[in-house]
């Protein structure tokens, strides 16, 4: 049991982990659309072939009402302790599909930076956590690493909850560690004590049963399309804040020892996302600061809108119906479920008697916020200050992660948050990124974090 | 030359008509896609093909910048009148396809209607036309009949107003009988006086340079698609009256005589636009009546609408950008140039500084009234009731045929409006249909119209 030989192990073996990763994102394992169902299958089994190459034990693949689990543990000393790793080989659709320099599933490496979508989000990481296991592995590892691999994350988890519930001798462990999270710089190493929840929704407005011909029908029929433009402006106030009855009731004020950890960061957060997002100016709630805005606040996004004709050219159509794609990040507290009630409760006090409306719940998830306290922070953020030179920053982050919320519920296991993606890795974007030095270092990370927690 | 001969001849030679007319409609001369552009020109040689067909002299294609303008004419004796007939051989895009009960360039008949996309705007007509046209002809036409029939009419025909210019000494005529209009039930044979003119906007909303991840990033950027929807909003008053500044400056009032003749119809309109849309409630200008709103005000349309993620499933993406389709219909003394003008300074006065927007003019046109004491009109008139049994209703319509201006203008030539489609030929829209005894009536009433043109 040596932690330099797992070190030196990395080293020795790193291009061959680069190639093994460029394979796992060649598989389009998009779980959003059925066509790629037999391609999430392809990643399901790729994952099972790497655990059995790095010596896992017990690799299984479990079916579930969608996509499968993939399951495999590294054994150590029956008195060493368990990290339950958890990861997703499930990528988002790479659409808009013209925008990317290189195509979405054909990894490229261009300066330090390896393209393709799953790059970071989350492929990188589950290799990082797979190939750092094989190092620890190869000499002996300090601590039991069983892995639970899944094929749903971006499409909200719907058969996870159920999975860990069926399985839950076999996912016993001492903490969960979830490489989801990102970090805020190369130089900064971070650990995520706080992640939104998500409530996911299809609105459609219908007016006339087909699409009408404007010059005939316009002034005496209410435009599906103005009238959920109407319905979406009226969802924020002038500062930004969402209106939605009752929306803010269970959202917990920061406190003011809150409020200055989130500020106390070695960057210009308003420069920092004017940078990353080329905005001509910042948005959002005025009394929070852009931190605040990002982390600790809901939000409620459009991030999908349909109407009408959209190719070239004119068309002078009133469309017969309109769609928007609304999701809103919550924060914790907020239940998704009522989450659509007030949504709904919104429609209907606001929409007109003039269309007909619809909304279709989708997913789901409340907010999760990390103990800072436990072993497994302690161990980890001394592993980062060990390959990086200087402790973590702690943040609370956007995104959503449900798994978070459920181990906690479904095996009272709490997870430590951590990630090597950056803000510029593009996920859910095109040109999705995996900055490779950072990558690297995760890596060795990793290595420390599993002899760090067993020491305890 | 004998009128019954014609009409007689246009008996005995109705089933080669229809056979004719669905091998017009085979052709999918969709003028606002460039993947079509061999068709519209395929249909442009069909046409002239027909044209030679049916005893026409100096047929010729034209070519123009996008589409060709078919050219050809019936010569009677020197003394008599010359009669334009305008018409076009585009159509519209058939989108959403699969709305359609059987595909839309395969004509298709089910009880008293032939189905496809063009079978009423406008090639049903082109045919009754050509066919009437053919009748007389066979019998030695009173009238000197010229067609001109474009292939750019529904992207706002921006080459026909260069190509009459140009032509002048060919097209010299006494009327131009411009069938693209439409009828207001089968038993209500329908002269239009006024048409609507249009522009034609496309309106984008530019946000982050990339498509974001709504967890990260939700909270510190304008959502593109809000930012739209915000804009869109405010494009109307809560009566549904337009707010760009100065955009009723120059509309007319409607007189108390003409609201009376407007109002003068033998049918419920109310009862008539919740039929024929399907629609909760009608909408629009509460001082105005259906008839007013549809044909002697100005509108402002939401024909397209688009954003981020609208595949199937959830993506929780902030939009990099939001395309919006604009139109306005415009009624007379309204300039297309001041309407871009005044949708330019609302966005002005109203988008945040929060985001970057771009407008894009498109097609324009003015509106245009037709004189109704010419004697082409009164000759229409009489030929109607001795078809149907009854006069035409008179009516404004409130699409747009920008070449009725044109003719105008250029050629200081009235135009006489009428047409065979009905409102519920779904003219635009999926399943677009011809009535086919209301076709076969109109064939005959323009048989009867050049008879009577004839005897001044």
């Amino acid at each position: 049991m040596s932690e330099k030989a797992a070190l030196d192990f990395l080293n020795a073996n790193h291009e061959r982990f680069l190639e093994e990763l460029k394979e796992f994102l060649r598989i389009p394992s998009v779980s959003t659309t059925e066509e790629h169902k037999a391609d999430v299958q392809a990643a399901a089994e790729w994952v099972a072939a790497n655990l059995r190459k790095i010596g896992a034990k017990n690799v299984q693949i479990f079916p579930t009402k969608r996509h499968p689990v993939v399951y495999g543990e590294i054994a150590a000393a029956k008195s060493a302790p368990t990290v339950l790793v958890y990861g997703h080989y499930d990528v988002q659709p790479p659409d808009p599909e013209e925008k990317w320099e290189t195509p979405p599933f054909e990894p490229s490496i261009r300066g330090e930076r390896l393209y393709a979508r799953g790059a970071s989000d989350m492929k990188g990481q589950v290799m990082a956590s797979l190939k750092a296991a094989e190092a620890v592995a190869n000499s002996g590892s300090p601590v039991n690493i069983k892995f639970i691999i899944e094929g749903e994350e971006e499409i909200g988890s719907p058969d996870l909850a159920p999975f860990i519930a069926e399985h839950k001798e076999l996912l016993v462990a001492d903490v969960c560690l979830n490489p989801d999270a990102g970090m805020l710089a190369p130089d900064l190493p971070t650990i995520t004590y706080g992640l939104r929840g998500l409530a996911y929704f299809e609105l459609y407005v219908y007016g006339p049963t087909h699409d009408l011909h404007s010059g005939v029908y316009g002034g005496v029929v209410h435009n599906p399309a103005q009238a959920i433009a109407e319905l979406i402006a009226g969802m924020h106030d002038k500062d930004g804040r969402i209106t939605l009855p009752g929306f803010y009731d269970k959202v917990l004020p920061l406190s003011e020892e809150e409020r200055a950890a989130l500020a106390d960061l070695p960057f210009d957060p308003e420069k920092f996302y004017l940078e990353q997002t080329g905005v001509p100016k910042l948005w959002g709630e005025p009394e929070y600061t852009p931190i605040e805005r990002t982390g600790a606040r809901p939000t409620l996004e459009i991030n999908g809108l349909y109407s009408g004709y959209i190719g070239k050219g004119a068309k002078t159509v009133i469309p017969s119906y309109a769609m928007a794609k609304i999701s809103c990040r919550l924060v914790p507290k907020q239940d998704p479920a009522e989450v659509a009630e007030q949504l709904r409760a919104y429609l209907e006090a606001n929409a007109p008697d003039t269309i007909r409306w619809e909304l279709k719940v989708m997913d789901g998830a409340p907010a999760s916020i990390v103990n800072l306290d436990q072993p497994a922070v302690k161990a980890l953020a001394k592993a980062m200050e060990q390959t990086w030179g200087r402790g973590p920053v702690y943040r609370r982050e956007g995104g959503s992660i449900p798994v978070v919320g459920q181990m906690q519920e479904i095996l009272g296991l709490e997870s430590v948050l951590t990630g090597f993606g950056l803000p510029d890795s593009l996920i859910h974007a095109p040109n999705e990124n995996l900055h490779l030095p950072t990558w690297r270092k995760g890596m060795e990370a990793l290595v420390r974090f599993f002899y760090r927690f067993a020491e305890g």
